[in-house]
């Protein structure tokens, strides 16, 4: 057995199945492997990011990580955005690079890049085999290092000789321990503050945004009159009819300082102390307002659920029923708005769908007119790296067969990693794609108003889409998948119940 | 001023005048400030990579640096790729690196990542503006590093703050050294190493390859009897009728131990100690024969044309006529094979073209079949990471209006960059593209069979790219590019010499 064949069943028997790859040469070995044993399914990307991102969804939906095969330091580079993201969603995600063999390294071939140094920006755990019968091991050290809590990305990086090499020995399946309890003082400090009455407001991250411990927090709201938000962006959110109607902390810096004006006291729950995603000149970097004091009921490595549990205890919250999102909205008519777009979405969205929002500013709507829609998953770009969504699409759609995934993408995001699009035709997913074809870079026009400039055609030129204008129907007909454009609400609805009826993957251009 | 503004007047007053652009918030005032001065040409690109390849082509054409702009570490990341291809290839590029501000950054906001760290990998100099009054000067410093010899890559980190705060000052054009002289003293031995007559080889790269040198190395050859060959991958070879017909080093290590077998001396001009590209189990990673000295007439920062004038001088060489290439080709019929292809291409390459070169396995025999083509130039990976083909032809023509850039595409490399078709639509480049569309990763399928496997299912799948076939025609039709599909010879000759007569790009998705 050669290193690359320990490194496969140390992964299988790590409980490791499913690998996003676009190998090269130094990882031939890995994929000859891949023939003599069975039960890796390898999922093919024409670009790394797309891989990376793909491993991010696959993660927030299965909840365990997924391998990745990259080519050297390069092929590592071209996935480190979406790993960024994936990393700010504590996402467990287990990287294979295939490298110069350890020999050939300091011959400085023209491959030869810092993999090391690529990888530390975005893991948690790097390491680079030296021989290989050390391969079975470092590989089960790294499956469990991405998945200690909350969950992080560990990079293993494989010289081409460790790979080839005999001696390969299969490692053992390490524990993994379970999330770290919060601090019953300071659980009890909350109680009391939330019993003085002051202005308090629950921050939600992490996995309090799912059901049962949301529902939790719910419940201490309501007993204590305590705000209720989610935190910005969050990996992958449990809402819709029957769950708590979640708000996010907004983007817009005046609207974020807005919603947390006048709190006394913020309380986190797997989430972290809010921060603005950029700064602004004359304005607050953090969002909490000047002498509010800021409580961690759970970091995000901790069991945030136990503790919300606790919590409501601690208060003998009573069991409020959750608030009437109303009766089930119905699909709009006519014009295309965020609103019209919002309602139709809930209306039609089927019960268990994915979400993968990487919608900018079209999005920002979306979310109130959603939470009469039937129980579904949300997931957002968690790091601002833009061209995350299709991936995560697809990998969710991996992780989830049998489950629709709705991919909300923005046009200029949707550029960043289009091909994405190839890996859910080929491997049949059940994805619709929706672009909302705005035909510029929106969010920056907004930005660069903000800079107070009067823009000119220079400026303007930058963050235009159009001239040529995108086609979208032919970019993902081009990689085999079925795709019509919508000018009207009622041609987006036929088109998205269409896409409901059929399997596999469909995009729906949707002229904003 | 804002130091945006000081950016940007410093960067025109040192000679950039060109910015390959993908931004982001962080950028707004570099963008603005661009509205208020004149003479700096943007081209967006619809992701980074496209930027980074681009300035690498505009660079190797131009001869001197363009500009790039990218939003934080992710933005960053993503042009990482072709960064380190442009590394290899010694191309001065500056990167402007939008980020978060000084204040900011200790916050931790989702988009922070860490930026120069992934910066040092590739470039020779980087650095991270501190305030708005120093971002001139450093600017100017870029600049004058990314222009030292052979050229490198510098990067300016811009934190938002020193974007934006007044007080910009600008920078003054820094003086840039000329290469330095090759020692007189080693020219002389190497003088009399080739007048031993012990067998001999000149291994060019760099400079050396352009048409000057290499009709000096073709003297030196003529007179000592020594070889001559180009290294493997080069920026930028002058080539056709009238010039040097230089092969180069193989890519297959066996040929190119053949090449290199039997020579007692090898000497470098410009060139490095040839290795091979990917460490084999039971070969040799240094390319040149055991016991063959290594003399070094002149490394890549040094003048190696004045290295060669001076050996060939001391030589006393005469000035032989160059070799005939024989009759000028004619365009080939019926089949499409890379002979063919080779024929066809010399046949039609106007006068002045500028061929970029990723086509892979299919173009291992293009080199020798275009020997006879009309004076062009040649461009290739330097640093094989794929993806870099079309940004590569697209920043060679902005840098040579008027001149047509051919683009040599294997289709599995194409998709990592395609967006870089929309670019040439919309700054209606005159690009004619070549799809070989042979629907696998050919090169990888011979790498496979290298390491004695008998390919299964699973290992064929992963590099298999039908399943759905990629439709280039529509791919491109969808960012704005005329193209068309050949199955046959005459139908390739027919639609590329229908590209030379339009202006903007085409694409020609031939069935290989």
């Amino acid at each position: 057995m050669n290193g690359a064949e320990s490194l496969v069943r140390t992964l299988l028997a790590s409980g490791v199945d499913t690998c996003f790859a676009n190998p090269g040469t130094s990882e031939m070995h890995f994929v000859a492997a891949l023939d003599r044993i069975a039960g890796m399914r390898c999922v093919l990307a024409l670009f790394e990011g797309v891989a990376s991102g793909a491993a991010d969804g696959y993660a927030r939906i299965a909840g365990k990580p997924a391998a990745t095969l990259f080519h050297c330091g390069p092929g590592l580079a071209n996935a480190l955005a979406n790993l960024h993201n994936a990393r700010r969603a504590n996402s467990p995600l287990v990287n294979i690079v295939g490298d110069q063999a350890t020999y050939h390294r300091p011959l400085d071939p023209p491959l030869t890049a810092d993999t090391e140094g690529w990888a530390r920006g975005v893991s948690g755990w790097v390491r680079t085999a030296s021989t290989a019968d050390s391969v079975g091991t470092a590989a089960a050290v790294a499956v469990q290092a991405a998945r200690m809590a909350p969950g992080q990305i560990a990079t293993l990086i494989l010289p081409a000789d460790t790979a080839w090499t005999e001696g390969g020995v299969v490692g053992t399946r390490l524990p993994v321990p379970p999330p770290s309890q919060a601090d019953p003082g300071a659980i009890r400090k909350i109680a009391a503050v939330l019993r003085s009455g002051e202005p308090a407001l629950l921050l939600l991250g992490e996995a309090a945004v799912r059901a049962g411990p949301a529902a939790l927090a719910h419940r201490i709201a309501a007993a204590s009159g305590a705000g209720l938000l989610a935190q910005m962006f969050n990996a992958r959110m449990e809402r819709g009819r029957g769950r708590v109607a979640l708000e996010r902390l907004a983007y817009p810096v005046d609207a974020a300082l807005r919603q947390l004006s006048g709190i006394r006291h913020l309380i986190l729950a797997g989430a972290r102390d809010p921060v603005a995603f950029f700064a602004y000149p004359g304005k607050p970097g953090r969002l909490a307002p000047p002498g509010c004091a800021v409580h961690v009921l759970a970091g995000p490595e901790q069991d945030v659920g136990a503790a919300l549990a606790h919590l409501a205890e601690e208060l003998a919250a009573p069991e409020p029923p959750l608030p009437d999102p109303g009766p089930p909205p119905e699909a709009a008519r006519g014009a295309i708005t965020p609103e019209a777009f919002g309602r139709t979405l809930a209306a039609l969205l089927p019960e268990g769908a994915i979400v993968a929002d990487q919608s900018v500013t079209f999005g920002r709507a979306l979310f109130p007119t959603t939470f009469a829609a039937a129980p579904h998953e949300w997931m957002q770009a968690t790091g601002g790296a833009i061209g995350d969504g299709i991936p995560l699409a697809t990998g969710a759609a991996v992780a989830a067969p049998g489950r629709r995934v709705v991919s909300l993408e923005a046009d200029g995001s949707a550029m960043y990693t289009i091909q994405a699009l190839w890996t859910q035709a080929r491997e049949k997913l059940d994805v619709t794609t929706v672009i909302f074809a705005n035909r510029k870079y929106a969010i920056l026009l907004s930005e660069l108003a903000n800079v107070g400039a009067n823009p000119g055609r220079t400026a303007l030129d930058m963050l235009d889409l159009s001239n040529p204008d995108l086609d979208f129907v032919r970019l993902a007909g081009g990689m085999g998948v079925e795709a019509a454009r919508a000018e009207t609400m009622e041609q987006f609805s036929d088109l998205f119940t269409q896409s409901l009826r059929q399997t596999g993957p469909f995009l729906i251009e949707l002229a904003v």
